[in-house]
């Protein structure tokens, strides 16, 4: 298998790029190769300063970067020779099984879409997240916040794709899919979310996944209730940060425990989009060497 | 001051409701007086078990008691003798000059709602609450769960009622408001909030408070960026309840901090009903007798 990795994306890269990807060398398969989207020069100096000339890391040059506050269409439009831009190139016509990177989040969405298949029954793709419960066992929550105003019947498709994912990846046996929501029943919500409910119910009545009802926002991380949770993206985003912003406050006051470890996205490898025909990771912009490895690792999975 | 408290409402009424107001007795003003609503001997046999007779803790009979799961505006018409009715009546006819439940939130609201002028301003009450943050000082959030699906405009108006509160309550001069979003850019988020950013930002220009944009989620417990928050209730509701998950997540694992004591229902006392014409405050369906007390100063100093 062949992955691609944006060595340009994120706050730290390339260095942390580069560093990432030798770690991960350890961890893949050993059929693997790791290929960089980078400036040449610059990466070949960073693996040859880290004394690393495997041949299961390749560069494949590209000149420019999408900047994180770009706008995202334009820049992927303009910047054709950026890192993501060829990246997704390499990925639409199978040169690489796979892409990650901790760039731009606009820009690799751009990407994303552009590679669903038409007439796909899943209208928008998501970005999913794995996050941890006290039981140790792992809840899948999506949308993280690519489709803000999502209609009802999209948070259906987020279920199925959910679902499916906790199937595959998480090797559950009929995830518990539920509506995050202010209140148990059925009445309970804006109409988003009563709307949602509506069409959820049906499709658990009809088979299509294992709908559980609606979930409140205290039992997200106690895995009690549900394995695969869905919300719009807006909520999503303000939950990740939310989290991220506790996390770092505990990191702060030296608090920490079980559950708040399985909280540092340095060991949580990106969040790979969901409802596209191939398999793309986004890391944290602020990602480390550690966080790249993991991105890498999440994305091999992610591929298989 | 004439204190009403809902001796029947939450889950460990009226036993708490009694030893709650006992234990306020020795902070509340000398002057001040609670006024338990609720079923009278009962009520009576509870003071006298805790040896309490001060002439402070008035009883109101009441029979009903408004359950946490009955359709709110329904229970509130055809329960004239319940608890949270009569407590309203009291407050509407000036009879106490505040009024606490622990009890059916939906109920309070209804109460609330009553309450409220003729071509008030306000659209919508909020329920807000004033949370922890690790700089200590304290940041305002609303709405909890009120209103959702809120006009653009209704946002706007919680920017008034919060910068309002954390002047007289909290004593901030110029209280930073922001809105709750996705991004820091004005052109982040949803329709929701990418149309309450421009009324806002109208309303910052125009002096009506000091609204300083977006403030994304993983700034809400840091005080750095705002004084006040503004959200929708769905996403506030989420928010409060993500906080009581993990606060107890927390505590289970006995991990704690000052910030994280902060967060605990108990101390925090209660979340006034901003926008109405008269002091309402909503206790946790869980209150503890210490809750209770907290409720009961939180109310104290509400109305003042």
């Amino acid at each position: 298998m062949r992955i691609g990795i944006d060595a340009m994306g994120g706050d730290f890269a390339p260095e942390v790029a580069v560093k990432g990807a030798i770690m991960a060398l350890d961890d893949i398969a050993s059929d693997t190769t790791i290929v960089l989207f980078g400036e040449p020069t610059i990466l070949e100096t960073l693996l040859n300063n880290e004394g690393c000339n495997s041949p299961r890391i390749e560069i494949v040059p590209t000149e420019d970067v999408i900047e994180m506050d770009e706008h995202a269409v334009k820049a992927f439009r303009q910047k054709s020779n950026s890192s993501i831009v060829v990246g997704f190139q390499h990925l639409a016509t199978k040169k690489i099984d796979a892409f990650a990177s901790a760039g731009s989040t606009g820009a690799m969405m751009v990407g994303a879409m552009q590679l669903r298949s038409e007439g796909a029954e899943i209208e928008r793709p998501a970005i999913a997240t794995v996050i941890p419960s006290i039981t140790g066992a792992s809840v899948v929550l999506l949308d993280l916040g690519l489709n803000v105003d999502c209609k009802p019947a999209v948070l259906h498709h987020y279920a199925k794709l959910g679902a499916e994912f906790a199937t595959r990846e998480l090797g559950v046996k009929r995830p518990r899919v539920a509506l995050l929501n202010i209140g148990k029943e059925a009445t309970k919500g804006n109409l988003q979310a009563r709307s949602a409910y509506k069409i959820m119910q049906g499709a658990g009545e009809d088979g299509e996944y294992n709908f559980v009802g609606n979930i409140e926002a205290s039992y997200l991380f106690t895995a009690e209730v549900a394995d695969v949770v869905v919300c719009d993206g807006f909520v999503g985003n303000i939950i990740l940060k939310l989290m991220e912003g506790l996390y770092s406050i505990n990191r702060k006051c030296g608090t920490t425990n079980t559950f708040w470890e399985g909280m540092d996205y340095e060991v949580r490898g990106g969040s790979p989009i969901l409802g596209i025909d191939a398999p793309v990771v986004i890391g944290h912009g602020r990602s480390t060497a550690k966080a790249i490895c993991n991105m890498i690792l999440t994305t091999e999975r992610h591929a298989r």
